[in-house]
């Protein structure tokens, strides 16, 4: 098929008729659910982009599996020039939904489970790899958006999988049989939940023997009978529900996470991509981490330059664009975007080839910018606060501005300069507090922080991708440690050699 | 009157039937209202510790006008003691509300205003100072509560007041008379506007010929004729509406700020401290800024003491309490808190008297403790995002947890560690969300930032304060600057003397 | 006897014949060796401030013991008052010598040594205090300088001092004779070593069973047999041998640090203040500690406030003082200058009177305060390079200037703006240089980090001093952590009660 | 010819006779001084390196104007590929210096002088471009070293060149000859400007008109007559000329800077490359910056890679490697200097192809790199300065080590653990003093500071380039700024649409 419109892919969600549970009752017109369609809405701008010739290079790419041009979010990546434009593309959508647009983990499901399944099949000699090709193709062909679902509840830290008191706190098989396996579990935090055609279901941590039931990836519709999501609460959700729009800051786009809950779900054979290969579950978390990080370097970016702008406007409306601290700070929050940026750039430029053919990002690389991450959002969410002014959090209501008492006095006395209309300034101010404390603040500070691995994660692969042997060999040789003894008490400083 | 107990303090503030708006309607019961009640109890909390014993040294003190024990909040400051003790009853009251408590404005207010308004007497041979301390008694007396208002909208910041467009952007005499005097105009992003007895109003910036409109001082009752308040919104206000608290977080406290609009208010003579005395208004500024930045080193100080609670008990539930990286984290966010609190000590202990006779902060250290509150709270908060983990943001409602279908699921898929049920690891999440992204983040955060003069006011005021003049002296005479020409060229070293 | 005069001071330091290492050599003429002369200048400083009138307040005290006028390096501490005069007295001389002016460690020995020889008799039935009290009045009396001397080398960390491979790693006693004990070992990274009259030794350490010879604490005078000192190398040392003093930066004052061996010293009975109590070990090191890290609250802005100086000097002589970013950054550096200032402060009116009637500071805040001046010295640093320039690293040298053929260009090349010579130019580069990576760096960066205990030590304490506990209840009470089961579910929120 | 030897750089330099003046006399014999040596041996590395076949790929290149192999230090960068090379072997070279290695200087003026000189000839119909590619052909046939001199002293910054009171405050022409120009002035600061063998001289500002003699760029070799060098002083320069080479730290490598002047040097025609196109100096001076701030996204991450592992070690010896603060201290090393690294990376990457054909770096991201390197690696330092300990500026000489008294005494206490000697330890700890308060602490943190342009220089270029207008269009967008004011009051979330 061409590529779906975004009309066609709302369409296409609501035809699933997923199970979908919010504020303890289930929603049967989702689609439609003030609460719920700004995440959809997200989703449908990936289509709209993908359909414009001017981002048609960002936004689609050749399947090396037909040739046929496809959408990126299901592109298996081929080169470093393809990583590169994939954070591209996520600065892109972050700009223009300013939120979180949850399409990422699907894609970069695709691309771990792409080169951890070739190399299953070449340690074990199993048919994982052609299997989950077929998979992307159908993925590819038919334009869906899957869900990718890694992080269970862990339960308790200290203990294996297969050692909790309750088996249900890691997605684990609960059968075996002749057509498939039945499983059962949970996936929690799971961002791109409720707006997918499809759900790939990754093991979230390194396992052990004892394990294997633990050590399964696999794929379903999202509709597949026994799943079920509990909608997770944002910051200010209910504002959606709000007659007026205005205090919503960013009404029509927005993240969302859910619990997602598997009671017994079957899934066939050919849908099936690890079962029980507990030596290859740490390769497949550490190469989706790497890809999801490397996201983090174009998606938060995105979402900054929203902020950015949105704080610029406000210092306009504000009558204060000239001051030199205003200015400053402007560029202090450019300046750390922009490493963001830089960091995703460079994990991507410098990546490589794995043996199945598609390209990973470099590792230390990609960590270092998701560590980055964990803290500059914060700091330009703090500066952004800083130039809005107080006005953001003490601002009356939509309602206020439009009553017959207080609406004359909100409009007069709110009015910013500029010529800018109060309902403007208003809006731009319910902009920033939707990004700093507001909904979007979920997307933009708390997942930064937690979302593809915590910080503490980050640094462990840090430490153990550093190659801290041979800096140290570099300072003895410099520092000259290791002479000999009988060299060091009449050791003259020789320049007479190059070295 | 003896000190008034919490639940008569509620039922005066209901008695004075203020004219309250909220999402555009008049609220009647507003003691009784679910969003704005969170407000009145932290009030009342500052009733309720005056009357403990243990509390009673830092909670009360004794009047210099009356000899009678009072609340600490009515007090003129009487020595740097009294100033470190405002401090440690700020830090106490923080930790038994987690929220801006609301009533330091008015405190601040007539501990600057009672000294301005003895050097505009002796300047001028007015007796504003005794009339300000006849009403100061009677706030003792009455053991009432004063609102503070200062900031006016402003409008178009490169204009004076009397040159702005609209007159009323700042609050203006508009007629003399021979009773009093009426007033007109606003005061915007007004804490404690809704839950005090009084209303004291102050110009907000430094004002020239022209001004004398502006250049005016006051107190009215907070329910006199012409005045009305439009409550703020805050973040996730709408959740205390809710049918059960848990989503809250932080069920019975909270801050609040509105917009109080003086619709032609009168005021009579007596209760008038300043009435176009344009060359005091700046030290007025001043004054009640400093204090206020004093302030803030010690309630944000005691919100913070909650917020690494929270952070910690968080640890415990999730079954990580002993990860080094945790450890350090709460390390971290102590120093930075109690850095904090050193600077609200620093510029109390440093205070000193006036020719009024009560004791002002260190202008230098108090604008250099609100300067660093402006950035710690921040990074503290994202520390405890950072320990909390997603589940804060992610989480199913409430319903959710009680709901027949889901809430099985969600008991067990978010048990905690360390035997924690459910719904307490939920309530911790919640606290932290409130604190960080929630309601309560508004007071920690954002009024952190722009309370008491947004950073660029501070950092003005201590270029001002510094004395660069005398480091730049210091560093000139160590590095033998001015040495004459015929010393240079041939001045050793010459350690035989002292200097 | 009266206070000495500077003069004297130098003198008396030279009768006593100090055996001092410098460059492998043992010097004879060690108060006119231009290496080693401006650290004794630092100490006369004391002595000469002390004489003057404006000062008398500070740097002056009344003793406890006689009720002399003393100085007030040699005082008990009485009184909170006192403690923060300390501090005040601190922050003079930093200014004075930009420098570490290296007489503060033997009065925080003295005030630790105070409280714990109290402590240690009401638990053994010595008369260790009473000893202490002869010598500190002693001091007092003479009016002389004392060095506490702490930090030993340690060896493997892992082991007791007496596990230690080499028993010399630690100080420790050899020998017990009649008339007194005899101590071998040494002490590393002494500051005040070569320019006191008298030597405090204390553990560094606590201590457990069998390290009793190990809590051993004594004084000696500094040229008491079997001691010498090996001079530290700093920074740029030599160029104080160099002809010209230009390129000092500071030719007046310099900080030191030795190495002082115990070659087998006998101690006579009356000097020793602990012998074998290894459980009041701990307590010494940590009274001591903290007493230290409040005097950084002190001397270490002292100093930062002539670089704040210099930076500004600097940027006059460039021509730029009125760029908004360089006054932005000398804003910044105050403020992070007066921070420091703020922890001392606080640190210091919040002490508390010990059992043996002394004043300790407040030891959350000290640790904290300490923590403080291990970052910001270093930002301050990293600003007053960025306002300065690159000339300061890569300027000729004074020779250069005063040469015939290079000095005319050097003269009219650097010449700065304001009519400022170019050798003024110069010392103020250089004296920038000083303190950031020449000779003061020593005192201003490395030893703000390790002085008194490296980072990590503060943190330990700052953990075991933040009374987590407490913090944690504070949150679990606001959350409404451990309601009962059966209320959660239909909790409502009730605004009727106050609490 | 071949590429050279290190051994015949070395002679060839030698053989230039230079004109270097030091500590205020002519050096003759300079390239076998102790003091300046080791700047060679620098540049000396860049050939041994080049030679060897394991670094040829990033050592090496392929001359776009003969096809020879050359050393890259010579090339004109033809792909995004080239740019990202020349960072991986700066931050090579970086390593095996532990210093600035004064190479790059010279690269970033030949590849900015290359697409500046086509665009003037295509205004101006001049033959810049053409002169200069035979002058870089002449540089990569003769494999020499050629500085890039930009930074004249400036004088009264608020005047522009030709309004100085003193026309030497910039270089200019003296004189337009038949067969060249003279020119007169100095530039400072200059790296590698006593070990190359040509100088190409730049403007180093925007010009204007009257500023026409002042924009001049040309080459001359650098003995040409009239050119004299005045060597920069550096903290513990002459630790090099000490006897012992342990205190150096890093005794084979250092970097230096000079004061370069130009008594009436003659330049031929064919080494003119601007000569009065005013309005192209600043397009000079901004390349050129571009390049020289992407460089040290590499060469100070080598020498960061340098320190940490110097620290590592210290950690090792000092017994301490496994504790967690520790470990933790060394990650966050790691991860700033990474960061250093993506963003040199990412610059790179994103080069883009100029009307000459060579390649330039992204202008935004290099002065966001640039900007970094102002900050972390002062933070790098600070860490590794609390890693390794006071011991690095507390210890004493080389001397007292080999010296019999203190010898022993030296020998025993300072012993480290991991069986390591004394003496390997000192290294270690010099090694660390040297690049943080030593001689390469001028390149590792004064040079990040200001090299390239001083932080506010970068600031004012990512104003420029951030696009602020088009951020500000995307925050309007979304927050619905504009909508017509009838829309307004009865706006309702209408989730149907897409958009």
């Amino acid at each position: 098929m061409a590529l779906r419109t975004p009309e066609d892919f709302i369409q296409s969600i609501a035809d699933l008729e997923l199970e979908i549970y919010l504020f303890g009752e289930k929603v049967d017109d989702y689609v439609d659910h003030p609460v719920i369609r700004p995440s959809l809405n997200c989703i449908a701008m990936t289509y709209e982009l993908a359909a414009k010739p001017e981002y048609e290079s960002l936004m689609t790419a050749t399947s090396h599996l037909t040739g046929r041009r496809i959408n990126r979010f299901a592109h298996i990546h081929q080169s470093a020039d393809d990583l590169v434009k994939k954070v591209k593309m996520q600065r892109l959508l972050g700009q223009k939904t300013g939120s979180c647009f949850q399409r990422c983990v699907g894609m970069d499901a695709i691309n771990a489970l792409y080169s951890v399944t070739y190399d299953i099949d070449q340690a074990r000699g199993t048919d994982y790899h052609q299997r989950f090709r077929q998979y992307v193709q159908f993925l590819q062909d038919e334009d869906l958006v899957a869900d990718g679902a890694m992080t269970d509840v862990k339960g308790d830290r200290a203990l294996a999988p297969h050692q909790q008191a309750d088996p249900d706190l890691f997605v684990h098989i609960v059968e075996r049989r002749d057509d498939g396996i039945v499983v059962r579990g949970a996936k929690a935090h799971q961002t791109g939940a409720c707006n997918s055609h499809e759900v790939i279901v990754m093991p979230t941590i390194a396992m052990r023997e004892g394990d294997e039931d633990y050590a399964v990836s696999f794929s379903v519709p999202a509709n597949a009978p026994g799943i079920f999501y509990i909608y997770g609460r944002q910051s200010c959700d209910t504002r959606k529900i709000e007659e007026n729009e205005l205090d919503v800051g960013n009404p029509r786009y927005g993240g969302q996470e859910a619990l997602m809950v598997f009671d017994d779900v079957f899934v066939p054979w050919e849908r099936v991509y690890m079962c029980g290969e507990i030596e290859f579950s740490g390769a497949l978390v550490e190469r989706f981490a790497g890809f999801h990080r490397q996201s983090y370097g174009g998606c938060k970016v995105g979402v900054g330059d929203v902020l950015i702008g949105a704080a610029a406007v406000a210092a306009d409306m504000n009558g204060v664009p000239k001051a030199s601290h205003i200015k400053d700070k402007l560029i202090e929050m450019t300046h750390l975007n922009e490493t963001l940026f830089s960091c995703g750039i460079a994990c991507s430029a410098e990546g490589a080839q794995m043996p199945a053919g598609n390209y990973q990002i470099d590792m230390l690389l990609a960590n270092v910018c998701k560590q980055n991450v964990t803290r500059f959002p914060y700091e330009i969410a703090r500066l952004a606060e800083d130039i809005a002014g107080g006005l953001m959090v003490t601002m009356p209501s939509a309602q206020d501005l439009f009553a017959d008492k207080t609406g004359p006095w909100v409009e007069k006395l709110l009015a910013g300069q500029c010529d800018t209309p109060t309902v403007d300034r208003m809006r731009m101010m319910r902009l920033i507090e939707n990004l700093t404390i507001g909904a979007a603040a979920v997307g933009y500070r708390t997942e930064s922080m937690h979302g593809a691995g915590s910080p503490q994660a980050q640094r462990i692969m840090i430490a153990r991708q550093s190659n801290l042997p041979h800096k140290k060999e570099l300072a003895k040789e410099l520092a000259g440690v290791g002479l000999p003894a009988d060299e060091q008490a009449d050791k003259l400083l020789k320049p007479a050699g190059v070295k």
